[in-house]
């Protein structure tokens, strides 16, 4: 059951494709919303679940959140915004299950037993909004509900589950070429190499910079060959620069954002001054999208989409201000502390400023808005339409795209990796914890830079982030230019690393199968035990995670470690893997365990009476078997699998076989 | 049996209290030594332990840590350098078992199989060092030679190991007479409330500000009557300013560090401009050791040194080179996204700055000497500056007294705290991991700001904290100011706050006699399981601590969570605490246990045969009965019990008893 709540006339999102008659006077709205506050009391068995790819644990409880798409690369415990806004969420109490989405583009904080450790406060900047109340049995059922309130989650191309290796600062042909003939000379599975902003012109969206890249369609066509997809980022902002077809179509057509003045509002990113293409605008929108075109005639099938919540380092506000604060100190003498600290956060304001932000409009059918109020539409937005228009240019195959910010709706569109990360053991947990909060709100291709985008990746850890990126639908490798380079070839231990790959391939059979019908379904690939089992120790386990209705995973997160205690809500049949293969296999009572794993080995836990596909081994997509496989698991457990020829935008039953 | 090589001509650090012959012939150094690097061979059996307080886990392998005495307040995984630089590790293998002594006060990186998996690096910057080879049969047994090495530990009063509470931001005697009263009203234990650096008049060490403490001796005093000590912090950098005594009798007397015209050396901190005590110059030591008795003339029994890596927020040079980096873009057109960054490096470097180090000197007996050469040896020396001045102040009385910055050595004068950290959870069990390394390096009197110095710490956060922190010998909140007031009166559940405190009297007559032992046996208070367990689980956990030879602690350091897996290498008796005393106790069997502990409830596991003083509940150091308690623990048990006046100088077996 959904009901919904209208206050004043909130900014159309269309982050939902189902019509809800709105219904003011359910007691249910009027005790918790407060004109723009709402409020739930929570005690110590209250569990909060969803918020996307929010900061901090599976549970939101214990600490604040804002909706606020944000390019902050730093993500350590106290951050209350990363990139992306998501405002769905499930209570869970003791006499109570429920879920509620907040349909707003607007700044969204909550204080989810923070301030108040028996309070769960909302605030929300805007006026309007509408508010979904979702009442069902089980959370799963209430995330079913949400995600057909919502709509279908994208799907990319069966390939797009390979392995894929990425990093800023690939900078011409030849690198590119080197990073194929590096996985191959070492035997590394690889489906996709990825390129960072090198590639183009200048940071010019749609162009190629033809000394780096002198035949750029020549070289996807060889790596497809071998059956390896070159990736582009596109970013959001577009140079400004006479005679650039991209810039001079948007001036003449009107297509960017406006400043207060009416005037194409710039900032500066990578490419130096640009403006921004109004994508709330939906002319814009397909102006822009078609502009894929271009890679796409050169033979490219997948494209990532950054920088766009969008990131400004700066403006001429900015720097007008840094220069006013600085120039006060000029010659003095005796500078105190806080006059420097004072000139240091005239530097620091600018990048990402509200003050910016708030000097920047859109035109969303024929109302100018303040871009501040609808900030977190941006990036969603960018994101649809290079869906929408690449679904027009390819409509009968799926293409690859995801996107670094996201709102509720973009999950249509195309998947996310979680930003720009660190080579920090944490962030494997926090990555595997926030794929949990992104299932619920619809993203499903969704996976965290393996090795961390920025610092430098250890071998070890490494081996313990692949092992555990096995399971993410993108599996991808990515790294900071400056950084420790980090692709598998690197390493003394080039077989550990390859042999783990080899497993992700051995599993995709799974791994898509099990993708396919949850998308197809409104079900979660990653679930925490908690929305299964509901003894003591499940509903708090932050570190496990079943993937589809079969298997259980515990990654190993820490460092020096051989091994971990994995906790077993019922049987399970444990199968380790090592060295490209099965190890060993062992059913498991319910209970805990100390489970040993050297640093190559990791594990599955197959759930009692299931089994599923375990193919041959491949270096790619394109070598897997999807019809000939063998099982793991339990003798005489049926699988329900999903397989179509991994490229046909039909998502049906019909493709589901018991097997 | 202890062995030196030297190398060059070392430069003095009175590290060491021991003379040992150099036998640079040995084969061991042959093997290991390659003019400034020291290598060893590492697999994945080996364990790295020590480096004091360094970043990252209880056994170093993985990461790089370099010895620099660093005030850098953001702790993440990716820091090479804290506030310590501390040169000792034991190394433990499948073959072989020994520690490693770097005594050099020079920059010393530590790459411990992070580049290569298979490589344990130790890079020294200095030609001359002496390296101590410490041989013997257990991990303990060679700490316990170090330490002979090294010298005894420093030694606090008994009261000292009462609850602290302290904020930067108490600004007048109000605010401290509000603390005391709002322990007192809330039943609150506590034994030292702390002056930050506000309670000087502008910042300047050894003054008071009149019109916010008009009389603080008697402010003193009537604290000291209700058994409350006031704690003031003394700062690094003398502030430059005519009339004000420190300053015109340290350039008077030349005691000051000098720039490279052998002007006294001019830096910018919390005063503004100030000279640095030259306190490698023994003379220089003694003079600002003796101010200290300003203080304690005035009644006051303790002091933390504070900004003694040296932190230098900036000097002229950094500001002159800010401005021409600056005046290039004033003005220009289109500046450029690395324009920015060039401009917004030279604020960042102006902290801190090697350049800065590098133009800074001192006079070691008669020897200039440029500082970042001895950069590490300045906190060291500025505390034993003190604790030499302040033993000849008080000969028979022991003073509280400890430091940020720190350097084997500075051990005998002082103890320390961790330095600045965040309120994360991760901060937890960082710095039970820092306590092992700590210990090892003779560091006994040690503990990190409650509820995280940076950031705000919810409820839940500082609970958990508390519950660690119950067994750390400095047990202390402390914030910044601007963050959430953490005093424990500012939350909801007060009482369940207090109830922890109260355990922590309850234990004071086991903790502090068994801080006592471990000083005047070269024991460690805090250690890993690996210490005294060798089974292959044991050796792998870093979560977990043994307290002395009779107890065990699991603390809970992940929010959300109630209760926690805890490894018993041996049967103990689980001892679980709620409400100020025992809520339960029961024998557990070897093995992996799932331990229950809500928010307010914490355990101790008390080893087979043991048993350990439970006192009465007291709120204060006074109110404990240090002769007549309780035991908890094994029936028939003895005890080995120090028991003096709490404040006698002197350390000696004569003050134990077997109970």
């Amino acid at each position: 059951m959904i009901f919904k709540y209208r206050r004043g006339n909130p900014i159309k999102t269309d982050s939902t494709v189902m019509y809800i008659e709105s219904n003011n006077e359910l007691d249910f709205f009027n005790k918790i919303i407060k004109d723009k506050k709402i409020l739930f009391d929570i005690d110590e068995n209250t569990f909060v679940y969803g918020l996307g790819g929010s900061n901090r644990g599976i549970n939101k409880i214990g600490y604040t959140y804002t909706s606020y798409c944000s390019d902050d690369p730093v993500h350590t415990e106290d951050k209350t915004s990363l990139y992306a806004a998501q405002n769905f969420f499930v209570i869970k109490n003791k006499k109570d299950i429920f879920g509620i989405f907040i349909d707003s583009p607007s700044k969204i904080t909550y204080d989810v037993g923070f301030t108040e450790i028996d309070k769960f406060n909302i605030e929300i900047e805007s006026e309007d909004y509408d508010i979904y109340y979702i009442k069902s049995k089980t959370i799963l059922d209430i995330v079913k509900e949400f995600r057909k309130l919502v709509g279908r989650s994208y799907i990319p191309p069966r390939w797009a589950f390979g392995y894929g290796q990425s990093r800023w600062g690939y900078m011409n042909e030849e690198d590119i070429i080197r990073v194929y003939d590096k996985h191959y000379e070492n035997n590394i599975g690889l489906d996709m190499i990825y390129l960072d902003i090198d590639y183009m012109d200048n940071f010019k969206d749609f162009t190629i910079n033809k000394e780096r890249f002198p035949d750029l369609e020549k070289l996807v066509k060889n790596l497809k060959n071998k059956n390896v997809r070159l990736i582009p980022i596109i970013d959001a902002g577009v140079k400004i620069e006479k005679g650039y077809d991209v810039y001079e179509e948007g001036v003449k057509k009107g297509y960017f954002c406006k400043d207060e003045k009416g005037n194409d509002f710039v900032g500066s990113v990578w490419p130096g001054l640009v403006h921004f293409p109004d994508f709330l605008n939906k002319d814009a929108r397909e102006w822009f999208g078609m502009k894929y075109k271009y890679l796409i005639d050169k033979g490219i099938e997948g494209f990532w989409n950054d920088m766009n919540e969008p990131a400004i380092f700066f403006t001429d506000r900015g720097i007008e201000n840094m220069f006013s604060k600085i120039e006060k100190y000029r010659g003095k003498k005796d500078i105190g502390v806080f006059d420097l600290w004072e000139m240091k956060d005239s530097f620091m304001e600018m990048n990402n400023s509200d003050l910016d932000y708030k000097k920047m409009y859109h035109n969303l059918d024929g109302n100018i808005i303040n871009h501040y109020n609808v900030h977190n539409l941006y990036g969603y937005n960018m994101t649809r339409s290079a869906g929408e228009m690449i679904e027009k240019i390819s409509p009968e195959e799926r293409k690859l795209l995801f996107s670094r910010a996201s709102f509720i709706g973009m999950h249509r569109y195309g998947g996310i990796w979680t930003g720009d990360n660190f080579s920090w053991w944490s962030h494997i947990l926090l990555s595997m914890q926030q794929m949990v909060g992104l299932n619920m709100c619809g993203f499903m291709y969704i996976g965290s830079d393996i090795g961390g985008f920025s610092g430098n990746c250890s071998e070890d850890l490494m081996m313990r982030w692949l092992e555990f990126a096995t399971f993410t639908p993108l599996m991808r490798n990515h790294s900071a230019i400056g950084t420790r380079n980090q692709e598998l070839y690197q390493y003394k231990n080039i077989n550990k690393l390859s042999s783990i790959i080899d497993i992700r391939y051995r599993l995709l059979p799974y791994i898509y199968s099990t993708f396919m019908k949850c998308v197809l379904r409104d079900e979660m690939y990653f679930k925490p035990l908690a929305f299964e089992f509901d003894d003591e120790i499940s509903i708090r386990i932050d570190d496990q995670l079943l993937i589809g209705d079969e298997i259980m995973i515990a990654p190993v997160y820490k460092a020096n470690q051989n091994g971990r205690i994995v906790y077993l809500p019922e049987e399970m049949k444990m199968v380790k893997f090592k060295e490209s293969n099965v190890l060993c296999e062992e059913i498991l009572e319910k209970g805990h365990h100390y489970i040993k794993t050297e640093l190559d080995e990791f594990c599955i836990f197959i759930r009692k009476g299931k089994k599923i596909p375990y193919a041959n081994i491949a270096k790619n997509e394109s070598e897997v078997n999807f019809d000939v496989f063998n099982f793991l698991g339990y003798d005489n457990a049926t699988y329900e699998y999903y397989n179509d020829n991994g490229i046909v935008r039909e998502v049906s039953e019909k493709y589901i076989k018991t097997i």
